[in-house]
């Protein structure tokens, strides 16, 4: 048994039923969802071709970070420690980010905007079923940092006057949304608590396919909000 | 004229001599110092054997983009954008780093632990001839952000039971503190204003050979505090 396994099998046992799990997994995937989003815009910032557009995302970064750090104290006071959870989401992140590299500057603003926007949205609709503490750290830790408008502007303006690149952006976002669609349905056909938390949460399947439906209703206006699909 | 240059004229006529370049030169040095610093802990964060080591380095590069914000709000009130200002370090600072990219995860930590440590104390030296408002935001950003305990526990454990290590650490910090003073020099050696700000604060070129005493003497108890040298 691993370290995360031995943690995550403790946990169940206190709450005495599996959904104590399931919103440890919630947390623990948030969780390395931030750092993975620390290491993908650090990265990029030093691709920056401005010192202000490396700032600027050195800062989306390190808002990252501090969201993490909350994330790590409400998974210490569950009991569990956060290294340990976040294991079983290594793999599925890394993932998606080594199947969605980014080719430009462009792309990779692009990749911010759209990856956290999409993963905002999920988490909110998350966050509903959550009880009122958790929910409001989620909430907290989803807070726009402040720099997609940084994003808007830049793309808007490289799509202006290029059609060509405004179409070739268009079909990046749409793979970044097939990408983390499929890297999300290996996450939870791995975590029966996962799975569990977010079918109880939904209704039934009728109500996953909505929540689908909405997070890809969100994801075009995102695109739309780039001046791009 | 660059704009770097003529944001730097700007300033000077507006005090009248050159003590306020002298001081902008410092804030976009230390700026650019804190960006430089979070690419190379984020580069090196990436690198770490484990996730709790990961997060440190992550938290470490985040807290130098929250004093890189500090730095750069304090400018504007000078009336100058940071990114102009900035563009004279970019150089020497790179080099500094190009030359002494670490080849391990010790490496890394020597490097950020001693790097940090010598640039504050030089700030913080620094700082005592600014006026006190200037000199509050240049301790403030100095600040440790409480991540040192951290490497001295990483370095001193790795070391404690392979000498040939700490030695090879120990010459590595040496190098550190070599290529440090070499593009210190090259720094001053080119910004008019910043070398006579160091003049006049230390005195003379006595006082400045007792600066170098002082920031070497830290340094020895630097490295004594990883177990090395």
């Amino acid at each position: 048994m691993s370290e995360a396994d031995q943690s995550a099998a403790a946990s169940t046992e206190r709450s005495g039923d599996g959904s104590e799990q399931g919103v440890v997994d919630l947390l623990a995937a948030l969780a390395y969802g931030e750092l993975s989003a620390f290491d993908r815009l650090a990265e990029d910032a030093r691709a920056a071709p401005t010192l202000t557009g490396r700032a600027a995302l050195a800062s989306m970064a390190a808002a990252e970070i501090g969201h993490y750090r909350l994330l790590e104290e409400q998974l210490a006071q569950r009991g569990v420690a956060v290294e340990d959870v976040m294991q079983p989401f290594v793999e599925p992140f890394d993932a998606f980010n080594a199947s969605t590299a980014p080719h430009s500057w462009l792309e990779s603003l692009v990749k911010a905007y759209v990856g956290d926007g999409l993963a905002a949205d999920f988490y909110r609709e998350v966050a509903e079923w959550l009880d009122p503490a958790t929910r409001e750290l989620v909430l907290t830790v989803l807070a726009d940092t402040g720099h997609s408008a940084f994003a808007e502007r830049e793309v808007r303006a490289a799509c202006a006057e290029d059609e060509s690149l405004r179409d070739k952006l268009t079909l990046w976002g749409r793979r970044l949304l097939g990408e983390a669609v499929t890297q999300a349905q290996h996450v939870v056909a791995e975590r029966d608590a996962l799975a569990e938390l977010i079918i109880r949460g939904s209704g039934d399947l009728t109500g996953i396919a909505a929540l689908f439906k909405r997070l890809q209703n969100s994801h075009t206006k995102r695109m739309g909000r780039l001046g791009l699909g």
